[in-house]
């Protein structure tokens, strides 16, 4: 029973076979090998677009070299305050972005709002030299509290970020749950609706460690190499990170592997609230956010159940925290089984 | 026959049988795994020292956050004027220490010679307040000549660097190809010998991407994770990079895989030399540098040889190079076969 | 008429004559002059303790290389919301600090309170290496409400910040207005009360560009030298720079300059209110924000005089913000005249 | 007798009554005042072309901003390997530029060849993300040699830079210096020789503390006034940064300055040379390098002469080192008079 985080699972089977694979024989280093170049036509024909992609082995590294590529040292990056790259990265944005700022901003259900961000932009304050500059708007899809951005919320917020002069980066490393969840394609979740540049993740969906920068712009890609190989984040053997990406990407994998870590999501949820344990905010994707008793955490963990408590602080009012119960964070990945799901409610609700 | 570099080789099949093993079941994330501790023990035992260490994916990340945590931005660090991180990482130690300086000794044979070392640390500019100060020795073993620093060379340059307030990190992409050689002790050739900080490379000598960060002082690598993290380089799944090295240190797996590659770089140096292509440095390690006719050079990369041209002019007088002459820069690996070095040699000699 | 800024004020007569006094004669350059030998003989008198100074030229370079001294870029500095290192430096802290976070705190009057510090410092997710370190805690003595922090508020705070392993780093850009206000000495109100940096203000009080970067435990400054230097900060002619401090402080010169602009904001805060506008927060310092009708605004502007408007959002709901009312920041400085604010109120009423 | 360095005298009587002029009354901060307008208007006439320009108080700062604003963070500087920015500025390029790298050249007399340059360009190794890239050329005019480039040497230097893509910055601390000796146009030597962006110095020059960082194509400045402020180097008061400016450059006054440090410089060497102490480089500015005897040395350092002494491994064969010779820099200035140089000589040749 491992609800820690998606990262938690192992790698799935295909994508270890084609690794395995990979090792026969020998390659040009450094991306100059067959697995890239079929990893970046797969990107190209999911996305419908002629896109300059990068792959790497972190969601960190991903999302901070998109950024930095994306942002003047003054600029700032507006995010949900919750954003990953706000709490959870180390401050790694400010360190590849040599010190450009990140400005989180408050939101329900974890996402950012349209007239928030509009209000923002609007402040009076932007322009003097005083002041950094909004330049780039990070969009988590799924988001930290395991909701989505609908298409149409998408281009709304895109609208207002161009509008402004800023870029739209969307941090994907759970987009295959986001689109599998919206039966979204692709192309008209991402760049169609606004979005400049992806981090797209594949760890989290299945992979060892593989993520791509993907700029559906490529001009904006220009030099990205070099920034890459300056973060230390060009592998020698590039072509086990691409063979990674070309079997995720390959007959709809990403998404079937997608679909199954929301099924697991949808039924622990239906479950734990059917045993009263209402999740608190919409489970959208493979993240189940849900206020247990005290006592049933303490009996989930003495059981080997793993997973994350949170603070309360953000949930809202109508999710009625009682003085005993614990916010607990529920993660579901392509190698969690129904069995697990089950034992998990039945000892949580015993 | 590949001889471009020792990372076209895919992944040793004991390596890769380990890393598909390990994606049996969940582990938890970012290094707090079984395979994380076992493979920092594996590094204690081979080092017959406790130490504080840190798995990343590259030698560049390697390399760079080792020396970053080894200076201040105002540090400057003393290398070969050849060496990989002067010439090969894109500035990546400049970025990871905010902008430290790198200075390149020359000296024959890709290695640095204490009089050198000396000589530039007493140059009476260090101290004021508009110079740079001398923080880090770094020696790359084996060196980018293919020719490596006795033990007995490191302990002298090292206690030069320790009588000035310096720390030594070593290079150790192919410390394998070294130890081996020499028929050293891990220990005796690092930490006893006077290095700091070592950054032990496992990709080169048969990993997928697996590099160690060591340092044999541990308070020294204090925050460490920190700076890791912020580099976008610890991985979720941190568990396949721990499983590599632990395998990799495994029975001397790592110390049987280079003698492998360098008994193939010893064939290829001796029949070329047979040839009359004598190699224009020591063959010390896993590469060869040898003056090629042009003819032969074209011929071999019609048949599909792959293998690099470098520039000639830090070849010394003695090896006599012709106008028609190419240097060329051959490495072996842990997969290169006899057949392949005989092929090689065959066809440029022919 | 000119309340935009105390810097809009020229330099106080005697610190231009001890400038025009400094230019005789040859002198060492980089602040191996006398001048800068006296004027850190004065800090330490004032502030009865041996101390490590380093003068520079601006507020945004003093409080960025001191708060870049205190923290790794991995730290987070915490400080008010609207705080000047926060919203006025185009990042420059998070530049001279490698990419440090900068962490803003909501607080009543621009003053961080102790419940909240507390509650910061005490969320669990600090320590793992997904997220930065809380580091430094800086307090803008006054602050941009124009308030001031008592001493025993700053001892509570101080106390809380240092129990949690960070250290205490004051911008005191308007330290002399502050001080002159509580009529407290210098030493008691900073590193008494817990202070470890101070940034040392004098041009806002009337000197042409002097600021110092005060360690009151020395050692902490070790290095600062070239950090100073580094960031473009050291003079050559720096004589000229220390030569203001050092009559900015001889003489209790920057405590008259300072009681002046204090009383004159005084003097205006007590003539607007008497006409109905109240300011909204406590004038303790040389500043005086209040609501003001639109027309008056308008009458004020036509008539030459020199001021900012400032987003109403955060005034207290006591203050009644109405719907044609504006909020403007009035400053003053040494140079403000009795006139001048009588001028002003008379228009503001009319 | 104070030849250590042209900073070590005051600031020109013109201009510190200027900025005790400038003090009169209050004016907007932050460079929105009518000296900065002046002074910029100033510039344009001076070099016959609308100018983008940005005044800052160190030549450090004025020469890293200006590079950082010219190179990404993987891009490589080219400069000589004494050049100030090199040797002498603790790193500050490299950490305005986010950890580029700067690449010190080789060359007589202090200045770069053009077939270094070439060469340089010309190495196969560029290209690849594994290198920086070459992206600035830097020219100190005059240089550390205190030689200058004839304006069809830049020229030269220039069109190689461009042709392989870089852009030219000139460090002109002593610009004035180098224009006085060749009576050259500063447009002729500057924008029309090839020159896209100039440090130009004040301060060594007569003035206090005046820098002004000059882009020749103004669209090329966009954003400095944000890395300026980011840097802290934009001052509160900055009117009287720009007022020095002003009467730096009005009637000439820095040609004048200039030519009588130059002269000076003519009869300390003439007057040295006539003694057997004949400089070892040309003396084109105001800097003389001669090797005197070690006793000629104690004996004006006994009698209070200020100066620095140079380590000898860099001057030609052809000087004649001789065992007890010692070689000295000697710096004249605005502020130099006759009788110093003459009672120098005098005490030299005793």
């Amino acid at each position: 029973m491992n609800f820690a985080s998606d990262n938690t699972a192992g790698v799935a089977p295909e994508i270890m076979a084609a690794m395995a694979q990979a090792s026969d024989g020998f390659a040009m280093g450094y991306g100059n090998d067959a697995w890239t170049k079929r990893a970046e036509q797969r990107l190209a024909e999911v996305f419908k677009r002629d896109v300059a992609a990068f792959f790497v082995t972190t969601g960190t590294a991903c999302n901070s070299l998109a950024i930095a590529h994306m942002t003047p040292p003054w600029g700032a990056v507006l995010c949900h305050e919750n954003a990953h790259i706000n709490t959870d990265e180390c401050g790694a944005p400010e360190f590849f972005g040599d010190g450009c700022k990140l400005i989180g901003l408050p939101g329900d259900d974890g996402k950012i709002s349209p007239a928030v961000l509009k209000a923002t932009l609007e402040k009076p304050q932007w322009g003097a030299p005083h002041h950094v500059e909004p330049s780039v708007l990070s969009l988590s899809q799924a988001t930290e509290a395991g909701t989505i951005y609908q298409v149409s919320e998408i281009r709304e917020l895109a609208d207002i970020a161009h509008a402004h002069g800023l870029t739209v980066h969307m941090d994907g490393a759970r987009l295959g749950n986001a689109l599998a969840r919206m039966n979204a394609a692709p192309d008209a979740a991402t760049w169609q609706a606004g979005v400049d540049v992806l981090s797209f993740g594949a760890t989290k969906g299945g992979a060892m460690g593989a993520e791509a920068i993907v700029f559906f712009d490529k001009e904006r890609g220009n030099d990205m190499g070099r920034r890459r190989k300056r973060g230390g984040h060009l592998l020698s053997k590039q072509r086990f990170v691409a063979a990674q990406f070309e079997t995720f990407l390959a007959d709809d994998l990403w998404l079937k592997l997608a679909r199954h870590a929301n099924a697991m999501a949808d039924r622990l949820s239906d479950k734990l609230a059917a045993s009263g344990m209402k999740p608190v905010w919409p489970v959208e994707a493979n993240e189940v956010f849900a206020l247990i008793p005290r006592a049933a955490c303490d009996r989930l963990k003495a059981k080997g159940a793993a997973f994350y408590e949170r603070m309360a602080d953000g949930v809202p009012a109508s999710a009625g925290v009682k003085a005993d119960s614990v916010l607990v964070r529920l993660v579901t990945s392509f190698a969690t089984s129904t069995a697990e799901v089950d034992e998990f409610v039945s000892i949580a609700s015993a």
